[in-house]
């Protein structure tokens, strides 16, 4: 009988913060990084799942990942992979690790690995992407995933089985055209903080030729500054590609509505993290206070009960899921399911590394088997690290092409494991260890 | 000139779960633990400070504060401990660390940990316990600890400052009123669920006659349970002494209120978690379909930004504030303001390991320099584990006794540390790695 054998966890980083790639108004040196796990069973199948980090701390990821792995070795594989609801819960709610959280920030992205990295063993089982696998997935099933814990006030299981229910005449069609299409997404390659006006231009023209309907630039840093950037970006895009602001949580209340509407002549098409992402009721005011300038955030929210919320304050027009913030597949499941139950579109948070390649499947699966729609929908793209990945995420006229390789996305290429691996990996050693390196500059200055 | 030299991290746990003290409707079988930190400068000066857990998972956390603590060492300590502002937002504000939060769970306690030991360090340099020290402080000084990132819109600096300067007058007094006569308790020692009926009447009785006015029970497993021991307990103490009811987060919003109004009959004072902390919705729904019994929360809010919206969306009657669970005793400032800003009464979590001795001191600064109101006030004792520590709380007639030891009160016995360090302290090798052992058994079930 095949049990899981050993859960293995890496600390893999990139040197981005050497780029100013990734530079926001808070995030201003980021060194994309992933708490990697690999899930071995006694029959040598494994299953990957990741957590993405900023660079420092993404050791304490690897201990928690390791420390909830523990729960997960000796136990049966079948068992796990064919009752992903109870195998979330054995993680999520395990008595005394419950405490750390409850169901927020390193313990519960912990659990989120894992739980992904059982479904990866279970997709590359049955030899399908994830988002095909979900798709195909009775709706029985995929209520059966979903912790209503703390939601139900919102989403029953009856409401989500409805909605899953309602969504199947046609579904087998629209997997055809998403194989055939694609899904939009959206770029937010020419709008990092740390990049000149001139490569902010140049980047967004070129975001346009590839086809892109909508890019996003970083703002909250200098009001004068994003004045002239938003100007700049729309004159390089025209009227009619939409251009979303994201101020990374840099604001308070009041001076989120001031600034956004300082920058409304260039007709942002959301603002994206204004402010706190644990703030529901400063995201309702915000919302009021700019319309029809639209609220967007998610990246950092917590969990489902947060989400319920945004959405039963009204403080959102666009959840953003991401992959590797809440517990797995499971609860961006329930986080999907609340978007359709209030009707608001999921527009995934990607970048980092690796976010694309798992963030992608939601969006293919939410249009084959939830929401049916691709309208106001993309998926964030940016073009960091893909080739360290066995499946890149992968682009055409703007749009992402739908994954065909078995498995969640989350795979990366070993030789990559190995160079990039801190800090003792051979990329590492040739850049230098910059962390001890700043640090002993940050101590002498 | 002096800096931090070291930072020491112990994983120190207690076998709780052996007697089922502490158990309720969530935490099933918690080993009452701390992640234990000592900083100790090049001049031989310690600060001391902890994170209280559960048990399993208290390594995440002390990894978590080794990761922090790297960014002290090295430090000016004078720097550190006269601009304890500036310390905490170098911590809580570190540009990659945030991530993992932001401003949440394991990286937000274990910063809370560090920010502690600094206080810590400094009230002892002061020869003050941290009460007497923060009373004494300049309300500009407090003011300048307080993060107001994302609370601006409900307490500015500027408010706080008048808050604090409105409680000067007569603080003299009331400092000499607490240390006469110290400052209301409650207790939980008799509420446990997994204790029989005889056992909570007699406990009932004895808290009654040790001069308690206010007794918890937990609740939340079964309702017929709760109404018999709730019965039970009013019949013990009489129709004058208070019963909380505490359910740590069991309900769904509906089921709170229907679950709360079936044991109105037994006048509980206060029902504490009813559902999720991060639902501040859900508790405002709550609040208002069981008055005039009244909701309590905060062991398990994450930080002020969750606190700020239970109060602006009139959710609590009362802000339990714990001692371990947010950055550090500057966020709890900023809470304890918060909570004077709304006119709410904080009664602080304790129990656990060790936090009495720490929240205690926010209850007699609160007293002399915030609210100077004992009124419906009071904090939780639990009568577990003081003897770890190097000032164990005291109390006198159901009021604790003002500490008058210099520094926070998380200072513990170095042979208790040496006993209790997991996995190889002595005391655990006689008890045996239950742990390992119920493991082995669950895998073999």
């Amino acid at each position: 009988m095949s049990r899981i054998e050993s859960v293995h966890v890496r600390d893999i980083r990139f040197p981005t913060s050497l780029e100013l790639d990734g530079s926001d108004a808070v995030n201003v040196d980021p060194d994309y990084s992933a708490a990697y796990v690999t899930v071995t069973t006694s029959d040598g199948e494994t299953g990957h799942g990741m957590v993405f980090t900023c660079g420092r701390g993404n050791e304490i990821v690897v201990a928690a990942i390791e420390s909830y792995g523990r729960l997960l070795v000796g136990r049966e594989t079948d068992e796990l992979i064919h009752d992903l609801g109870a195998a979330s819960r054995l993680l999520v709610h395990d008595s005394q690790l419950r405490w750390l959280g409850p169901e927020k920030g390193v313990s519960h992205m912990a659990c989120g690995a894992l739980v992904n990295a059982l479904w990866d063993l279970r997709a590359r089982r049955e030899g399908k992407p994830l988002w095909l696998m979900l798709s195909e997935m009775s709706p029985e099933e995929l209520v059966s995933v979903v912790d209503f814990t703390h939601i139900r006030n919102a989403l029953t299981p009856e409401e989500a089985l409805e909605i899953l229910r309602r969504a199947q005449p046609g579904k087998a069609e629209r997997v055809a055209e998403l194989r055939r299409t694609g899904y939009p997404a959206y770029t937010t390659t020419p709008g990092w903080l740390g990049y000149s006006d001139e490569k902010l231009v140049r980047l967004s023209k070129a975001a346009v030729e590839a086809g892109f309907g909508m890019i996003k630039l970083k703002v909250g840093g200098d009001l004068d500054d994003d004045r002239r950037r938003m100007r700049l970006a729309r004159e390089a895009v025209g009227e009619h590609v939409r251009i979303a602001i994201d101020a990374n949580q840099r604001w308070e209340v009041q001076e989120a509505i001031d600034w956004v509407r300082e920058l409304a002549d260039y007709a942002p098409w959301w603002i994206e993290e204004p402010t706190s992402t644990d703030d529901v009721l400063g995201h309702a005011a915000i919302r009021r206070g700019i319309a029809p300038v639209k609220v967007a955030t998610g990246e950092a929210v917590a969990n489902r009960i947060v989400f319920k919320q945004l959405l039963q304050a009204e403080a959102i027009d666009v959840m953003q899921i991401d992959a590797t913030r809440v517990a797995g597949i499971n609860e961006n499941i329930a986080n999907i399911l609340l978007a359709a139950k209030f009707g608001v579109p999921v527009c995934p948070h990607a970048g980092g590394v690796g976010l694309c390649e798992l963030v992608q499947h939601f969006s293919f699966f939410d249009y084959a088997a939830v929401s049916g729609s691709q309208e106001d929908r993309a998926v964030e793209f940016v073009d960091h690290l893909h080739e360290h990945f066995v499946e890149p995420a992968a682009l055409e006229a703007g749009r992402y092409v739908a994954p065909s390789r078995p498995g969640t996305g989350a795979q990366m290429h070993e030789e990559s494991l190995e160079r990039w691996e801190y800090p003792r990996g051979g990329g590492w050693l040739e850049v230098g260890d910059r962390a001890a390196v700043n640090e002993m500059a940050g101590r002498q200055s």
